[in-house]
């Protein structure tokens, strides 16, 4: 009845798939999200082998592991950015090629599609993933920022993804855009802006993470609420707002774990994120898929982390009410 | 013995020296800061023509205004900025040029340094301004952003402005860069690296302006405290967080002015910063100069604005005491 | 430019008009927003009597005192409320008649149609007033409340206001319910569920108060922003929430002024309303009429109170901007 | 040494005893609170069936359950309460009869009045319960209240309790009033009120319940505080407050569940309700009661949380300090 | 009908009398508080010279200042401190004489006494004072403090005040102890217990001063809800708490002015202290003395300082409501 | 990987040891920390016995537990104080002798040298303690306090301490002060003013115990940052601060366990120390010695409580990251 708990494996592509589905077993999962880079979830050879999806399936149907999403959000992310040098460490070489701007959008895009046709092949309804954004770098307007300019990265938006949607929409599989800094949707408003640009077509919605609406201020059951038909996936992840006085929410340029920085990511319920709430929301609007821990801390140890995370998720999640309250009142004879 | 009480005419060049001049008069203030675009202070007329700092002068001399300070915010963007259209709204066409980025960056720090030689003919000893930042758009560190990256943004302010600072010593004349998002220091980390990268050189210190801090979660007393002596210059401005759970701090790429930001500028004393103890924390390092106004306000018509803010500002500064206590208890016979 | 600050007479209806009148222009007000009890607008002779609309006007004018509203609140009440001998005391006597509530109830429905009516002829286009409400005493469901003894009281509203409405639409005049305790709209979801049920008639909409909402826990804000078409006229009214501990939100049957009250009403300034956030919503929704005081504080004198409550409300008004500021910044050269 | 933890049965009058004392038994529980009515405790059945009670003992002790009280809270509330359709619902037949208000009142003291004969026979020495109100409606003093009708809400309490609470003393049994909305006492000053008139008769106290206070703005801890030796038995029910800006205290005459509303009840340590410092008051005032647990959460599945409630209460509760800390340092030797 | 608003002389001792009264005049103060050392008020003299009363007052007479009480705070503190080199610092000579402590202690309460013959000839019916306390190195029981040694500080308050009061008492004079650290009371159950000791003997009540509670995290508002009928003199004085995560309440031995410390005093209105609900607390319990400025802020110069405090005392009060504000809708007719 | 868990006995004194080394083995403890009084650790013993360490320490070894550290806090007391009869109670007799202050002074200084000398015997490396103050009755600066007189107070911490400090370098022991009131240092100015006057010998450092700075406002991880390399041994003590109003936080005279207190000690966990952010602080300055639990707990039996401290430490634990988390993005082939 409860939802399952699964791992994005995501920051753990150092570890081949074979270890890491074995730990996420170990670590008490009922699941795993597969990210698609390391050798997690391979997009090419899903396509190019037809025994790829059902040996990867197999593999995890032995450890008795569900899989619900994979998740593409390095290729998404070069789709809709601005191309520098930080995107070839990301993208496989066949993605990134000569490095050419434009032709790096191009391929990522492919990328994305052919992650679609994956998913379908692998019996997966939803990919998560990034967008990227030609407009981050004008987050804070100065110089100031025409209105125009901002216009033209939302509509930049609807000319490179209607394609994809189509695709996702032939094979049956949603895009579910985690809203995240630097993606084209980053909060609500913003995330308002971008279904309205794609007119809010049915292939596109959102991976809910509460752990970078956090230290924006933003209250996560707010964003639930406003997309109650969007939340297509669900990611578990904490984040800590630091701020004492002399730390800054924007960070100084310094780099996660540093505790000079005013926010941080933490491992679930050691954070600021209200889980309580986030849960008795999902209940609301009946949203019944995974919860996918999507473990970060840069001040704990990963696998007590993961295994913790774990359990408490599974201790956080409950079902929802199937009385009504006030009927046993009337129960009076 | 109170602080003289400045307008800065950055808001206001869409109005002619002239007319602005009076108008800061008529609004009660004690002197202006003149922004080094509109007619308000012409860099190159100044250098140009011996007569013009002298007229200027004179001009505010009638008025009864005091200049402590002129402002070359545009100029110094330009210098470390990675260039695009929005650029050239912002300069003037003889630094623009034909906008090859490296160009308008040589300009740029040309006009920056000529600031410094104006300043010197005009007997002020303070530029404020902006420095830009070529690494300001990896601000979120995703795509992982590679250490280097941002180290190369902070190398390359000591590489265009160790040039553009000598100049400043030659001329007497000290630069303080208004800490701001956009710039290479926008906040009390990265103002420390710009300061040590700098090898804490005399000439470069800080424009205090608290608006720019609060909404970054970061206590501007604490600025003060960190900076001792590099507090060259003070903006009153003030700034109001209204995040409501829906709207986030980084505000949806939503103009200035809109009610669905999570933070806006405020005319000073309608919004959060604690003005009373930024006084006390002055009082404190024994900061002499003026209190200059840069009112913006989306929200509230200018001129009102500017009047009330300067009655609010002078309410609000007073002198430290010169009396210790405890010694009134002594004279007790 | 700003807009006319206004005192409401209900609170003062121990006070002849024309001792009222005059002691609301000494008190430094714009306006008068005249109760309709006591002898300050009787609508019924304003019906009857041809001159009584003129010489009211007239003395007004005398005076310079401005009128933009008549408030009808006691007569409204009368019409939803299930009478008892409370109303008695609020009624004149041919509303009250033998005081069987079925009579009550159709003899101020009539009252307030009069009262539209009344408003015509004195040239006033809006009348605040209550509404009262057949189903408040089921506040707290407990005996549970079955939703259809709810809906029936919603449902009264329509049955009951749509004709008084109607007559309010031929005279061209507007109902501005107060939402408030004991009325069919107390809150946001009742003020939404009000406009519902009439079908969003254009007649009917709100007396925005800000005192009722904030001890409730409502940001007014947000009721500003809720219903922007729908806020006929303002009163500047402030409440203080006193919570210590051992005082309730619900007061303990406590009358007002007693200091073991959860809260209370403040004169304007002296409470927890943030008024500046008021007047920037009103900017923003397009509002340009009076700031009605109505002024009530159970701890002050209040003839003390009406003037500071006048010099605060012009003090606090301010109109908005008419000048993109970005826009300075373009006027470069 | 700890206290046992019980549940109440109110809200699980659907289910036959049989049933819900097993289930109480493998939720974990130590004891049960049972309702009058359903066939949890029939207070009728129980005077004319000399071996009612002991079957029902009977029972309980087969499954090791203890019984601390019986709950009479239904018929209590109609006692003072102005009689309406609702009541029908949560009487028996026989106290609701034909449904005069007079004689439902009546009849409603007389159950009121065999609760505390059965409770003598069942051996048990505290009936929880409502007491109705009267002025409840009068929550808002809009029509003014004058004094006097509050003044009748409370004498019509001594009037009709205190031969009730007669019987109580007859009987050596206690009558705990929860403190409730739409009961006499709701909140601190109310209960001191209720107190008062009562002339502090011994029979009359309180069912500790911190749920209906957390939400009123008054800290549960205070009321125990107030009222040491009046806190006859202590429920363990608790809420949230999710005022967002837009929902309100008052809740919209929204159900309990949903979301809108401005408060709700929760599963114990799920809401707002500080437990810890509970325990402590307790402690201090020597409370060595049940600590039973009313369950009810619309958000959630009640078997589930009425497991979890269990757990949660066990491992709150503990023994005080029987050491004075001091003393070990004295001991140096 | 407002209160006066006095400045209490004790920090301006180092001003002569003639000068002090001129400049309090200056400040535009209705009256003066005299401090019983420096010249302000001399005991001693008073008791001597018949005719110095009589001067002091007809001095204050022909500046048109209000004189209610005079301050014995040095003295007072002597009578139950154990004796140091500090106190010699703070008491005229013919106090200390040899130093030796018990002589002291003695000394000071026959100057006490005299005081209040002073005050009597002076005709002023209060003298505000300190009490010292033999007990205040004990405030942290660490070594382990017996209850008895606590005992004994108060029983000491007893044996030394009680000759005192008589003193007091013969003479119609009210004793104020400034409830303050270093005296036997300093907090609101601290002020119960030298109430209780000194068997509530009505010379003996208070100074009430905010600005020493609301560091202690004392609401100043439940001091005089606690003490309604001690409220004998008021000290309008403010403190700000500066806790920023590193400073300590403790303030780590650093002396006032010092911005490490943990809170400080302020000038009235520029610290946390709430004066409007002080204002409202004290209308309820009728308190119809002075506001009486004690002036102290290290960050500011004082003759600024208090020039501002009188301005804003006397704008913070005002006179309590004379209307009911129910029996205005009553009069309807 | 994790640290160990020990118990300080200093609470449980009144226990002989071989009762207190089982049960901290009952409760679940990974050591022991022993205090230098009861038969816990005798320092005379010790010294005079040689083989009192090696039994001490066999069996501890048999019961498998470990010991870091030995506490001197009451020898240490005596070192600074001003001595007065509670010494007598927390001194064994040879050192209290006749009790002559001096005599105090000079026999707790060799007592303290001595622990140093046994710690050395008893293979420990850190002597946690106190050092007293002669100038803790001054907290407050009234009368009052010329600044010599601090000085003095922290000149005498040097005299005292150097030569008490020289004897711990000989050992190769550390002597760890607890920050804490009545000792020189009490709060993070205080002891850097400590460190100072001992110019940072490498001897003195801290035992980190975040219960006596929380409720001085002070953030314990502050403390942390502050000292990097002084935190030789930690305390895990928890406090509540439990203002109301009326209480206030210097405790009205009032012992441990009075609920009128403003904050009072409480079992880890159930106070206000956020000990996880603790544990990422001592991670980064990369701390490896015992978390120690202090258990102090007025309001809790001590055997349960110990035993939840043990559980709850243990859980709190956790190793910092050993991975770097963007390196895994790079994996992406």
């Amino acid at each position: 009845m409860s939802r399952p708990v699964t791992l994005f494996t995501g920051q753990w592509a150092d570890l081949p798939f074979t270890e890491m589905s074995q730990m996420t077993k170990d670590f008490g999962y009922d699941g795993i999200e597969l990210a698609c880079w390391g050798d997690h979830f391979d997009v090419k050879q899903a396509l190019e082998d037809d025994n790829y999806c059902k040996e990867k399936r197999a593999a995890l149907d032995q450890l008795g592991l569900q899989c619900h999403a994979i998740s593409a959000h390095l290729a998404g992310q070069a789709v809709l950015d601005n191309i520098d040098s930080r995107h070839q460490a990301i993208l496989p070489d066949y993605v990134w090629g000569d490095g050419d701007p434009a032709g790096v959008n191009a391929r990522a895009a492919e990328e994305l599609m052919n992650s679609a046709r994956a998913a379908q092949k692998f019996n997966v309804e939803v990919v998560n993933g990034f967008t990227g954004s030609s407009i981050w770098h004008l987050l804070y307007s100065f110089p100031p920022v025409p209105p125009s300019m901002i216009d033209a990265g939302f509509d930049l938006l609807a000319e490179r993804f209607n394609p994809i949607l189509d695709v996702f929409g032939e094979c049956g599989v949603k895009f579910a855009l985690e809203v995240h800094p630097t993606e084209i949707a980053f909060d609500i408003h913003s995330a308002h802006r971008a279904l309205e640009v794609l007119e809010h077509r049915p292939e596109f919605g959102f991976n809910f993470d509460p752990s970078h609406l956090i230290w924006q201020g933003i209250d996560p059951v707010q964003f639930i609420r406003e997309f109650p038909d969007r939340i297509f996936h669900v990611h578990i992840k904490d984040a800590s707002v630091t701020l004492d006085g002399r730390s800054g929410i924007n960070c100084s340029h310094l780099n996660f774990g540093d505790p000079r920085r005013g926010w941080d990511f933490r491992s679930p319920g050691r954070g600021d994120v209200d889980f309580e709430e986030i849960i008795r929301a999902l209940n609301v609007i009946g949203y019944t898929g995974p919860l996918s821990i999507e473990w970060e801390d840069s001040g704990m140890e990963r696998t007590f982390g993961a295994t913790e995370a774990c359990e408490f998720t599974k201790k956080l999640d409950f079902a929802p009410s199937n009385v009504a309250f006030d009927a046993a009142f009337d129960d009076k004879n």
